[in-house]
């Protein structure tokens, strides 16, 4: 398997490659698709061997034991993160913004308050407004280049009416790998305002050399209050199979969310849960352990060319492949920039704002695309801020 | 594509041949599963190609443009059922069990009543006790041997709580394909009662010579309380990619719909996706149009030996694969011929009793299967039942 391999997805239904020239009016023959947060890759072989195996057995009825399934994320959950589950806590989703949604229907009501570290990933500020539940937008400060928690704000912003925290973690966007002293500031704060805490940690696997990520069920004194997040699906690139992670310790939430699953008639498809099986093992290991160092070069490769235009500068990533990228300091309006990076560089960005308040000057750009489109993606950037040199 | 070929199910985490031990203490090695509704059968090549074709691509990421997806599921509706939908009036849930609960939740409150026409697909019942609404069961009466409506009985059971009418059209089991006649019974019923309908119609492509299905769709009046529910799962025997078609004319049903969709932040698996997008197609409809007359050889066959057993009567299916065989005329308990059916005929089968009132002394036996599988069947059947002969 190369990461360097390119393979075109344009024509193949993808929203990234083939929906951005109607969305961001980037032209798709000759656009670089850097917004959706999928890869270019294909996933290890064992994932292409699991759907193989399906196609040829040919018969796609209805699905039955999966003890084998709970095993194999039960079995990577403690060897990648020293973290023990038991396979009977799990619940599968139709992935984990359907996961987030569940968790607001079955611990919240409508009206409540729900507290994000802002700029976030965007599809939760969505669902908690379509649940008609009210986002409390908690902006994230800045320690250097890296973002950190100010929980005296946060505290001060506190209503009484907040019943539920969405924590990213590791963080998308910016890349930051909580420390244990950061997760002790998030369960104190939680405590302190009795809010039910849904850990996210779609991007747990894909954390960079010097950081190491801490489930957030590692944090003692929140078990009662703790629903964990995680998906084969960002590891391993198979988003399309809409299979999510979500592992309740507590008895009593457990309880209420397995009769919100029924009352749902909610149940997993067999592709999601076959390619999950055959990715939470020793070969996807060893797979993940090859992405990771590709993926840490292509950041270096990116930061190190935009931050050598002034006036740009992407944070350094300690997980995730979502390079964030603060345009301020060009002086230049959102539009602006934005405009040249859409429209002469003809790069589709997700924009800074969708993240909620605190994104408003930047883009965020996805480095996980072989190196050489990394390449040609800063040559264009250089090209279109060529004037700031 | 020979229906005839025996493809070996056991070992591939089917719920149907994988689970009848463990369930029934049919054994795995001797026994034959003739229970959950799934086909024993390959999809058509234009399905299996696009499986096939996803693997060869090999990237599994976000789905993007759904417009031909869409455009196949109104092609087919015009096609094969004279039934002119507007693709946007499409909604994809994960199936229609997670259809019917999306149907609940979006219309009905807690406490209401919600009409089923029993014996009735037992899941309708599952998700609306797990979602704590009350089953109201109204009893299908008997015309000869095939179930029909008795609306004065139900008229009289009606107490004012009731919201919801969930139609199975055709009929599971029993195989009923409604008449106009009845169809417009159901409709003055419903707005007697000032009942919303969900027109299940999942079987509505396994239709056999001499009968014809009308969509609900197509009786006048009802527009503004019909929610219509097809899927390319059951037709191509692709139920383990969990995708279900709800098709909401009404705006104010649909937009109501979609909210609480939004809400729970559900969106469509790719193989899902691309798999239906192939099935409903002129190859598609071509393998349908195999399939039929081969099930329904097979319903002969087996409608002939049971029929020929004293005490033991298969309706006659006007469609689906389902034979439901009732046992009254032996004078045994269900658990003795239940215990012949399981224990010596080692043929796994739903118990009539899950589908509600008027089930009690049926089986439910699935028949597509390859031939020589049902004869065998009705072989073991003939010995297990050789004493009343
Ligand atoms: C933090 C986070 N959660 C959830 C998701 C999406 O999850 P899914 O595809 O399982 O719905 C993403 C995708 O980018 C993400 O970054
Ligand atoms: C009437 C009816 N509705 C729904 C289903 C199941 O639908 P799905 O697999 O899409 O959840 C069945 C399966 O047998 C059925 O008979």
């Amino acid at each position: 398997m190369s990461f360097d391999k390119i393979i075109d997805r344009r024509g193949t239904h993808c929203v990234k490659w083939d929906m951005m020239e109607q969305i961001y009016g980037v032209p798709k023959d000759e656009g670089i698709a850097m917004w959706v947060a999928d890869m270019d890759f294909r996933p290890p072989a064992c994932v292409q061997e699991a759907v193989q195996a399906m196609v040829d057995h040919g018969i796609y009825g209805y699905f039955g034991d999966d003890s084998k399934y709970r095993e194999a994320i039960r079995w990577w959950m403690e060897t990648r993160h020293s973290w023990q589950i038991d396979p009977a806590h799990i619940f599968t989703t139709h992935g984990l913004v359907n996961g987030t949604a569940m968790c607001l229907d079955a611990f919240t009501e409508e009206g409540d308050g729900i507290v994000l570290f802002t700029p976030v990933y965007h599809a939760f500020a969505k669902v908690i407004r379509a649940a008609n539940r009210q986002v409390v937008e908690c902006e994230l400060a800045r320690d250097g280049d890296r973002y950190v928690m100010d929980f005296d704000a946060y505290d001060a912003q506190m209503t009484g009416r907040e019943t539920m925290l969405i924590l990213c973690s590791p963080h998308n966007p910016g890349g930051r790998v909580w420390t244990r002293d950061e997760l002790e500031g998030v369960a104190a704060f939680a405590k302190r305002h009795d809010l039910i805490i849904v850990s996210d940690e779609i991007h747990h696997d894909l954390v960079f050399a010097g950081h190491s990520h801490i489930p957030m069920a590692h944090v003692d004194g929140i078990a009662d209050r703790l629903v964990m997040m995680t998906a084969v699906t960002k590891t391993f690139n198979i988003a399309g199979s809409h299979v999510g992670n979500v592992i309740i310790a507590d008895p009593a939430m457990r309880e209420r969310f397995a009769t919100r699953m029924a009352a749902l008639g909610m149940s997993p498809n067999s592709f999601g849960l076959f390619m999950a099986t055959a990715a939470y093992s020793a070969s996807g290991a060893a797979w993940v352990d090859d992405l990771i160092p590709y993926l840490e070069a292509n950041r270096r490769l990116f930061d190190d060319a935009v931050n050598a235009i002034p006036g740009l500068h992407s944070m350094p990533l300690e997980s995730t492949y979502l390079a964030w990228v603060d345009f301020s300091g060009t002086g230049m309006e959102m539009a602006e920039f934005t405009r040249r990076v859409e429209q002469d560089a003809k790069i589709a960005v997700n924009h800074g704002p969708t993240f909620g308040k605190g994104g408003e000057s930047f883009l965020r750009f996805n480095i996980a695309t072989p190196r050489a489109v990394v390449e040609d993606a800063v040559g264009r950037l250089n090209t279109a801020f060529s004037d700031l040199q």
